[in-house]
């Protein structure tokens, strides 16, 4: 626990109940608390700290030396074999990964490419061959790697990527070729300057057959010189708007010969003859097999964003539990936080975070338990997908969405460098749309859920729909547990309306909130039913009419995944006065969701006029009642002033107001005081 | 007008009606269109535009050199009197101010700092000696000033900053000093390293008695060595979010002599032997007519932020027009902006670019005929600087969010500096808090129309809350025009539940709106009753209580704003064709305001739940109606690609496009296309 203000807070010590700090950042600490507490330890080495001002050509050199210090002291393998040298640690791994965003996204992201991405790639889509030969320099960063998965013109469309490798028998290679200008690839980390080699994605074709998508090890840059080798081209992507720590860039590939035995061909091999063969007999399964270990991406970076708003929530609610602005009805300058909008302002996101944390660490079991093999069937690897796709869009939207309100509650002292909001903004502004678009995964989310719900009803073909689905976006038909079944337990329904009075009941928000994503999700099917049996293009039309409804289906069910993780772990929480505060944190999350949404029961009769009047003001008692929390609930991130590096929040605020109460102080003790043009002469 | 994409577009041609785009221009641009298409035509000059990827000390050089350059040759003193060089133009001084954000915000700031605020607090505040003696300096750039209003400490709340200007009769004298650290200036641009002289404001204290705020003529630096004055220090604010183009940083003054005639005294003299004098009785109210001046701020920033919002949408439109992702029904890929949600999440926010566009023009003639004295009474003063902080905060956010949305639109390569969106978003950021913080001018609003709403009422005393609006914010007794009805002319009643189903008409959204502003402030007006007699502390704490709900009416208002100067420019628009697109697009702003605060007209049975059903499918309708003509949209902005300067709106995508398009169709020509795996020994 890190308290930043070291005066003691009557704000604090006159609340009722109380919040047991260090118990509560256990509990947010989650299973890898070691792993993450050891991780943290590390990186309060300023050696791996963002240094702010550098230009991007520094911040990139930088970045690499940190990685590399990483590479030695950061325990970063810890996901790979043990026999590789790794730990099997897959939960652990992500768990420490996520951490070094306190240190610089930058470095975080560049380890993301470095290990989760290109090694990554060599190690769920090699094989033994290549796991002995390619991965020791991978881990190691004696070879800087690229993922070339994604064209100037194909990002979230991977299957329709150009570039081709053409097998040719005669001298047991491919021929790994760019065809044109969109087909290179692009916003590829390592790619710009430090790259030696990458893992390059493209159509294989052998026989005159296009087997789709798959990977290939190239290496792209002379160890020695770091010139491209001959046939590889490239561009770098220059100045971006965040994470300049990594130098992003093009390439592009005349006719480069890759021996047979650099495809990485777990999932697709070719014989020398040409003969193409996999385990996964249907093409566009296998493709999405082979993306599907791309999902560790998403749950990280679900992490990180979290990390993100957790360290803007630290600055701005130290801050305004410090900083004095406008007398009120006493003599004092009021405190930011005393403010019913500066509440409203920032302590629902900080209720959403609280969220996602719980959500965070449900969705990391999940993972570790797909990846490690304990719970490795279709199934438990679609829905960790589903999830991973729902909770990351949600969350990196989250994350920006408070950063940026962190950053207007601090005023002009939130846009200065040295208090790192912007900075962290800045950085977290490109997770919405990589590793997966969010308006695209938010897509993927409502098909599923539209895949599930569909086969409830026997006379509702998920035809069209499905085959839609299959060919766009994931093998509908292999989707068996609705999902709603899976996040959470399904209360016994009761009258809506009736109970919509106890809106802090538990049961309540459940069946609000369920409600809605069951009766979207319907009313969305049946919009859609005309489709199942349409021409081709007649459905593609019909979908695009309802898009906006499939993503806010996919929406609302992101709130349902974050409400019940937080739910659950409430109860995990033994200290009953930290369970008390936590639970009326749950319920402003639960409500201000339903406040958002609030139409919407009313339209449908879910909700009477009377009652919905109700969600407001009960949202507003709730958040006076946390008010005097703010500062214990963000402490208990557990942050200390190492990571938060950020000026306004380090106790000097406190020290200003203070020497300014002194100085009138005594200035009025010393009868010197001038007296105000208003009350003189009177 | 500038067509950005040179080829024809099915889209364009197909469509009926059709948008007369240069005439649009010509409309959009307003009174002062000759100003602004003479100093966008300057401004296409690459010796103006931001320079991606310098440093900060580069980019501040560059941008001190620009200043100078823009004295030269960017007619930039029209403003000012005539006797002095001027021209007397006010608004079409402001006008073409705000175009230069398209060079680089950086520079626009720069300006503002200079010419906006540092010469204009000489030439408001001052009289006809300092006009003499200091604004040809100021306004030639060769005293580049800073504008040293905000504190460290105090920043919303200017009337309790900690400086101190004591007079001393001995000498003719005022002793500026900084007593304490919070009582630094700060955020100051120009302190950093340019600026050699300062406007500070201090509390002016003479005889024993503190006459309130007031602002005096400083120089800081020696011209020739750049050093600090003796008793003048400073600091660097370093680093910004954005905006890194200009040397904001913090200034402290240790008992500087400050001669008795470089008090800027039109609103508050100090004769020789100390004795004050003023032409304004009331402290409050002088206090408020001096920072009057700083309107023309609020009312720059407004159209320049717009300006960034127009930019934004030109590039994500012109390229959601070229990019294409995913197969859809037919063969080709779809353009994004066919996708429903694509449009979704642009037209919405080019709708309230127009709308926004359109109030600007209107409060631009209002700023022209208070400042021209043509019409410059204290309630015309009054109710500019209400509407100024009504349409600041709101369209502010609007960029930002808007900004980020295009940059999300454009995937990754929006991301990328070269496509400018993540730069403009970056140095808008700060708009949202600087000139007046949002939330605290929303709060003026509210109170404004408080005050309106009250003397209504024979019942309800103002006392309380006017002496609590009139302490901290604005003298309320002198709002005696309500301000519902200088925006609009009100319409005759009529049932609006009945006419609800007519959305699209005029007069239903006028009463959606304008009852939803009534009912709102006579609510919040009701629930603050008691605190017209109750004392200060548990009045304050009742106004407190209710502060989102003044914030909600304060942003009504706004909307209401907007929406009524979207209906009155429809009127200007001659061309059949084209008004009845831009009725579209206002039926979309007006929808979309009422949608989002749909439960509140539910709940208060303004829309039964039937009618608010439709809300949404009739946006849907109109959005689909107004994709074929967004590329005319914002065209009708009349930017030239130097004014863009987005590599993804340069039509290299549409050419991409095209190359790929190519290179398939003569693979399949070829007979040499590969076989997709699925459809091959079939």
């Amino acid at each position: 626990m890190t308290v930043l203000s070291d005066k003691p807070r009557a704000t604090r010590t006159d609340a009722e109940p109380r919040i047991d700090v260090p118990a509560l950042e256990g509990v947010l600490l989650g299973r890898w608390a070691d792993a993450r507490r050891e991780v943290r330890a590390l990186l309060k080495d300023e050696r791996l700290h963002r240094v702010e001002g550098q230009t991007m050509a520094e911040h990139r050199e930088t970045v690499l030396a940190q990685l590399r210090l990483l590479a030695q002291e950061g325990d970063v393998l810890r996901a790979f074999p043990t026999a590789l040298g790794g730990a099997d640690d897959h939960g652990g791994s992500l768990a420490r990964f996520e951490e070094v965003l306190v240190a610089d996204p930058s470095l975080q992201i560049k380890a993301g490419v470095q290990w989760g991405l290109f090694a990554s790639a060599i190690l769920h889509l090699g094989t033994e061959d290549h796991h002995e030969r390619l991965l020791p320099g991978a881990m190691s960063v004696d070879v800087p790697g690229a993922f070339a998965m994604t064209e100037t013109g194909h990002g979230s469309d991977v299957a329709s990527i150009g570039t081709t490798a053409t097998y040719d028998p005669a001298t047991e290679e491919f021929d790994l070729h760019t065809p044109f200008r969109a087909a290179w690839k692009d916003y590829l980390g390592n790619a710009a300057l430090h790259g030696t080699a990458a893992v390059v994605f493209a159509q294989l074709v052998t026989g005159g057959v296009n087997h789709g998508v798959h990977a290939f090890y190239v290496p792209i840059r002379d160890e020695g010189t770091g010139e491209f080798l001959p046939g590889v081209g490239g561009e770098d992507d220059g100045l971006k708007g965040g994470l300049n720590g990594i130098d992003n860039g093009r390439l592009h590939f005349t006719h480069v010969r890759v021996p047979r035995r650099d495809l990485l061909n777990r999932y697709g091999a070719v014989a020398a003859d040409g003969t193409y063969s996999s385990p996964v007999a249907s093409p566009g399964r296998r493709f999405f097999t082979m993306l599907g270990t791309l999902v560790q991406g998403r749950v990280s970076l679900h992490g990180a964003s979290l990390n993100a708003a957790k360290l803007g929530l630290v600055v701005a609610v130290t801050y305004g539990n410090q900083r004095r602005q406008f007398r009120g009805g006493t003599q004092d300058e009021v405190l930011l936080l005393d403010y019913a909008e500066h509440q409203r302002r920032l302590l629902p996101r900080l209720a959403q975070t609280y969220a996602a944390t719980f959500a965070h660490e449900r969705m990391l079991r999940q993972f570790d338990a797909v990846f490690s093999g304990r719970a490795d069937t279709d199934t438990d690897r679609q829905d960790l997908e589903t999830i991973a796709a729902a909770l990351k869009s949600t969350t990196t939207w989250h994350a920006l969405d408070t950063l940026q309100t962190c950053r207007e509650a601090c005023g002009g002292a939130g846009f200065l460098a040295e208090n790192r909001i912007v900075g962290l903004r800045a950085d977290l502004d490109v997770y919405a749309t990589f590793e997966g678009d969010n308006t695209v995964l938010l897509q993927l989310v409502a098909k599923r859920l539209l895949a599930d719900h569909a086969k409830e009803f026997a006379d509702l073909d998920a035809g069209a729909v499905a085959r839609y689905v299959a060919e766009r976006a994931a093998d509908a038909a292999l989707h068996r547990t609705p999902l709603l079944r899976v996040v959470q337990t399904l209360a016994d329904g009761g009258d809506v309306r009736r109970s919509a009075g106890h809106l802090r009941d538990t049961e309540t928000q459940r069946e609000l909130l369920t409600d809605r994503v069951e009766t979207m999700v319907a009313e969305v099917a049946q919009a859609l039913r005309p489709a199942m049996k349409a021409p081709r293009e007649e459905a593609a039309e019909l979908l695009n009419t309802h898009q906006h409804a499939l993503i806010e289906c996919a929406r609302a069910h992101a709130d349902l995944l974050l409400w019940e993780a937080f739910t659950a772990g409430l109860a995990t929480v033994e200290d009953e006065g930290t369970r008390t505060v936590l639970t009326w944190l749950r319920d402003v999350f639960g409500l201000t969701v339903i406040e958002r949404n609030l139409a919407w029961y009313l339209i449908r009769g879910r909700l009477s006029g009377g009652r919905a009047r109700t969600v407001t003001s009960y949202v507003d008692r709730l958040l006076t009642r946390l008010r005097p929390h703010a500062q214990d609930l963000v402490d208990a991130f557990g942050y200390a002033p190492e990571h938060v590096r950020a000026s306004i929040a380090d106790g000097s605020e406190e020290r200003r107001q203070d020497e300014a109460r002194d100085h009138y102080r005594r200035l009025r003790a010393s009868g010197q005081d001038p007296v105000p043009e208003k009350s003189a002469g009177r």
